[in-house]
């Protein structure tokens, strides 16, 4: 245990008087924007009072300084590093970010993550406290603000905050119960470090200060009538000393100065046209890779990472990568939070289909404005006989709805290599779609890659359909046209390289060169995937016709070419597609 | 604890060569396959063998009765009630199991769930660990297979055993550690029933009996070569004694009969035209009305049943409100749990963007061809305040792509109500996405709606467009209709009612009726949504046009009425697409 000296009484006060002044803020804020939540802050205020004036170490003036210690707010409203609001998710980010304080920035700062007890039910705060206690996150507390109720009931624990202990101490942490109005408890607490996460399990009420609303249900998210506003903060200030001012220690500025910045490959890539290469396996060579090139590079995993190839970045680059065990919705947090105040280039990766399961997490990681690079493997039907459980079907339609998202989805090993490189220098969630089975190499190595630009791989004066593949459909589109040419019939053929943002010019220009007629072909879902983008791309443009090839229901297990052929999206079935909108336009002409 | 009458040793030998016959097959079945994971199997050999065929009680030739004791097989592969695959998500279609079984049905069956210790790093599964302590589900048993190795590296608690019985107690439950290869321990520890959940922790080997590959990492999801296969299918072989047949138990069959078909209202709705109600508050009026034609009708929150009004549904049928706190995975696994083997009519329900949360549990659900209903409130920046954290903007993107599913968005009360009633009627996963802002009611208490049929809500002779919106936008579409017909430019409106399935033919109709031009206008992100739906629908139809509106970046806090401007959304937009549209067609005419 490190030395607790204990503040003197002055101090107390001063600490007694903030929290105080932080309830009359929050009345005052929330009643005159009619909105807000000012019971759930005076549950909080000695609490934030405590932290910010006492135990913190920052720098007032340079709030994302690197060597500051950090402070995660989850329960709801957004804090500078990552927007919470969706409950549950901070102390995921907060173990990001102490996971780079202790082992990649190898710095002092330390992190603070205050959580309400109602998010303590979400299953991804667990996540995050069996990760803590695994890495023995010892530069990381989190505060338990157990005020006992939710929006609408009490929480399921209530003001037993002796469960919530011995869960954290079955996870791993060091727990300690105070009263979280008592601004001497939580000086005394927050000085009792150990070699393991802390956890502080505060228990207070919420309203606290406010006569007849604390401990009271029913007034979850409410602001306070203006009259009873008036009288409250009445009451509040007369509590008020203002004896000594207080200002938090400064950071000992020991983070290391990093550069994230025009990060490029070694070298170009090194595959030869024809070989045989899966887009997932060209992802491990790329990281492992572009780990070369910047040492702040660092890949993520779910216990799936000689599935993803992820396990090539591991071997070397060890102390880069970070085991995330079957816990997608955390390794997505941990992302967010290594990502924040540009740490790291953060890769994680997982089956396209289990980043399902962190929708939410990614949906906040947009809001939060986070740079995370995410890497999907095993897409579609293509995958074959591990089922319907494990095909990513609906991962182009999730991540085309997040906003400023880029999604790639490479179509060879080279264009893989590029992707990878390409996410690592471009802001937002990039997302990267992988294939599980093998394709032949079908760029040369000095190819140049855009996003937002498609790639028109076969072309002829006699093309009569634009087809539109990537991953496997774009090499059975391929197939398709070497068949079709015995017939001598000419098909076009687009790699759109990245599905959002589409390159509608590319997409437009071929399709009016090939009488209008578009084939989409992919291995997803009908929704959301490429043929709705290529359409909303083309609707109402003159003459333009599209006939989308997909998944058109929940598959099964089988051989990756057989499942291709049953669900309609192999080249036979282009073959047949692209003979039906020849000979339908004819019969129009 | 009940009495446990210990078998003897002939039935414990039997148990013992049902162990090593499964052995056997798990061995020959993988490697005829060339895929698949015997040594899972064979970590959980004897564990299956005593539940089997000793403990639990069912109708071997009626798989499905109703009195039966539950399976649940989590740790990979699919059984009968729920498909698996996606781990971490069994436990929770357990508990779901149970607790109909403890409180709708008041039967005696028991559910067991064999989980794999991989996946108990996932959160939904404290999630469920925490709702059976803290419902104390007395009928529902885990079994952890703790066989220490994950796919691609040990799991991180190992054999560490006695961890896991921590954690189990800190979540209310009893729990008992066994040699997971001792038939012995197995059917004592089974018999140790206590009045709260059961967790047995059955230390085990991951190919167990598999000379040369037990405990050894790397043979993860793979089958023996075919030699291999042989010569360890001969040494197991060997240990098969043969001398008694075991046959399970028989139920007690007391589960009651339930029929779930053909549930209608008990009276049409009683809304007035034009009176101001908000969707989501018409969802819990028709909730807690549907719940007096059917005792099954069962409702499902996550602590926002004051926000999505299930609450009316619970002060009307309390014994029927299942309270899920946050922990919106665990929810719709609960949900998918009660409904199966059709016990009940479950209708689950949060913020709309808080089901990303679940998509994975909702994506599984699909695959399980489960009938759930989920009901996703404050949908889109008009909720105003709470800013994007709270604003379902994906969620139409989500359930299109969901295979099968109906996604219901009604506009007002009437169309809410019909749409719960044909929800509880419909197989599959329904969603209805409801408002936060109040509208007029605008359709007859007798008015007819069906799936996939639109309605067109204004219409004249002149109209030279065809807008659609749905929720709040509907109501923005037609403010623009009358601000328009001042200046004489009339304008079509429809009503899609369902989004997926779409009424193309009600669209094309209606547009080639106005010149081919349609205006989509939606509270919900341009990809996936309305838009796209549409433009899906309609691309290649010669002459047609879509223009769409609808929120293109991350929204902020403000007033509803403000971001519907602001996001270019509202009437205004409206007015000024509208226009933009009669007059470029005008100047190509």
């Amino acid at each position: 245990m490190e030395d607790y000296h204990k503040p003197d009484q002055q101090t107390l006060q001063a600490l007694k008087d903030t929290a105080n002044r932080l309830r009359i803020s929050s009345i005052k804020a929330t009643t005159a924007a009619g909105s807000g939540h000012p019971t759930s802050c005076c549950s909080a205020a000695e609490i934030m009072s405590v932290l910010f004036f006492h135990t913190m170490r920052y720098k007032v003036q340079d709030p994302r300084n690197a060597s500051n210690d950090r402070f995660v707010l989850s329960k709801r409203q957004a804090f500078t590093d990552v927007a919470t609001g969706s409950l549950g998710q901070g102390l995921g980010a907060a173990c990001g970010m102490a996971y780079t304080g202790k082992f990649f920035d190898r710095a002092s700062y330390r992190v603070y993550c205050l959580l309400g007890d109602g998010e303590l039910s979400e299953g991804s705060v667990w996540e995050a406290m069996a990760f803590a206690g695994f890495y023995k996150l010892d530069n990381l507390v989190a505060i338990f603000d157990v005020n006992r109720l939710g929006q609408s009931d009490p929480a399921p624990l209530q003001h037993h905050v002796e469960i919530y202990q011995k869960r954290c101490e079955a996870f791993g942490w060091h727990a300690i119960i105070v009263d979280g109005h008592s601004v001497e408890e939580l000086c005394k607490a927050f000085g009792q470090a150990k070699h393991q996460p802390t956890a502080i399990i505060a228990k207070t009420f919420k309203g606290r200060g406010i006569s007849g609303v604390e401990d009271k249900e029913s007034w979850h998210g409410k602001p306070l009538p203006k009259n009873m506003a008036e009288q409250v903060i009445m009451e509040i200030d007369d509590k008020i000393q203002n004896k000594k001012k207080l200002s938090p220690a400064l950071p000992e500025e020991d983070a290391p100065i990093v550069n994230i910045r025009n990060i490029k490959m070694p070298s170009p890539p090194t595959y030869k046209v024809g070989e045989k290469w899966a887009t997932r396996k060209a992802y491990g060579v790329a990281l492992a890779k572009l780990g070369h090139a910047n040492d702040r590079v660092i890949a993520l995993d779910g216990d799936t990472k000689n599935s993803t190839f992820s396990e090539l970045f591991k071997k070397e680059h060890p102390s880069r990568y970070i085991e995330c065990y079957i816990a997608e919705q955390n390794m997505v947090s941990i992302a967010v939070g290594c990502a924040t105040r540009d740490r790291t280039v953060a890769f994680a990766s997982t089956f396209a289909t289990f980043f399902t399961r962190a929708f939410d997490q990614i949906r906040m990681a947009a809001i939060s404005e986070s740079n995370i690079n995410l890497c999907g493997s095993h897409c579609g039907v293509s995958i074959g006989e591990d089922g319907p459980s494990q095909m990513g079907l609906e991962d182009l339609s999730m991540f085309r709805a997040i906003p400023n998202a880029t999604v790639f989805y490479p179509s060879d090993a080279v264009a893989t290599e590029r992707a990878v490189e390409i996410a690592a220098n471009t802001k937002g969630i990039c997302f990267i779609r992988t294939s599980r089975p093998e394709n032949p190499v079908i760029y040369n190595n000095n190819e140049d890659f855009h996003i937002g630009q498609a790639k028109v791989v076969l072309k002829s004066k006699d093309d009569q359909v634009t087809v539109i593949g990537a991953g496997v459909t774009l090499h059975e589109a391929l197939a398709a046209a070497e068949q079709l040419r015995k017939e001598k019939i000419f098909i076009r053929v687009i790699d759109p390289f990245t599905i959002k943002p589409l390159d509608k010019k590319t997409i437009l220009e071929n399709a009016r060169a090939t009488k209008g007629r578009i084939i989409t072909v992919e291995d997803h879902y009908h929704e959301g995937g490429i043929g709705e983008a290529v359409c909303a791309a083309v609707v109402g443009e003159p003459g333009i016709t599209v006939h989308r090839l997909a998944v058109s229901h929940v598959p099964r297990s089988g051989k990756s070419a057989e499942l291709l052929r049953m669900f309609g999206i192999d080249k036979d079935a282009i073959v047949q597609a692209v003979k039906m909108a020849a000979s339908k336009s004819r019969n129009a002409e």
